[in-house]
């Protein structure tokens, strides 16, 4: 569609794709492990794909979270589908820590008061992530590779 | 686990369950429509289950979803896992309106600006989805029977 943004561009840095659907990284500052499993093909919502496709979608961003989880050891994962800006198929995975910005709070919840000491361990928490990113996209990209039909 | 309180307690309004999950009425006051599906047994993430039960509670999340657009005509469906107050599996399914309080971000976000035609908009439509509410209910148990394994 020419008027839909996920239609007309990747969305993010591609670090994978196949026919059906696309893993990037959303680029976040504040949370460098956010990961997006885009559907190529525009439609708005699960239901409006085939059974078949919505099980091979939720096996792809599952294989994100499983990734995150092995890589990052990360407290918690979210995953969420919302499409009300672009209402074109796309999941969040984030891999979250008590720690983070906004903990527990979902990430686009407003960001919580924190005391100086816990903002110093965000921003450390942040930077470790970061420093962890590169192996991570690599091990997901390998990942992705060895279960690519 | 006796310190987890979706193991100890339903959650909401119980509308359906089977041995595996249950089916809430969240009773959000905002979001009439805010539906949560719980996976009984006590895991953190869906990388924690078998790929069948994944598949499982997929499909029901997904016939809430499928039930909120056949009886309600929402302008977008949410869905999300996050878990990071409660770390026991559990879905939020939310029909959105572009007249709804947090429109076009997420429920968890910090409530836009309004103007007074805009926040009496949203009250009109919250009034008109409550008014609906018995029938999508009905609908959804009905719908969820008839899928039952």
């Amino acid at each position: 569609m020419t008027d839909c943004v996920l239609c007309q561009t990747v969305g993010g840095n591609l670090l994978w794709q196949n026919d059906l659907l696309r893993v990037i990284d959303a680029c976040d500052p504040a949370y460098p492990a956010f990961t997006r499993v885009i559907w190529k093909a525009h439609a708005a919502e699960m239901t409006d794909l085939a059974e078949e496709d919505q099980q091979t979608l939720m096996r792809f961003v599952l294989l994100v979270e499983k990734t995150q989880r092995a890589l990052l050891q990360p407290d918690k994962i979210n995953l969420a589908a919302f499409g009300n800006i672009v209402p074109h198929l796309h999941w969040h995975i984030i891999a979250r820590w008590r720690d983070d910005a906004h903990f527990p709070q979902p990430v686009w919840a407003e960001r919580p008061e924190a005391s100086p000491a816990a903002k110093l361990a965000q921003e450390n928490r942040r930077k470790k992530t970061s420093a962890q990113i590169d192996s991570y996209h690599q091990a997901l990209i390998a990942a992705l590779e060895r279960v690519a039909p």
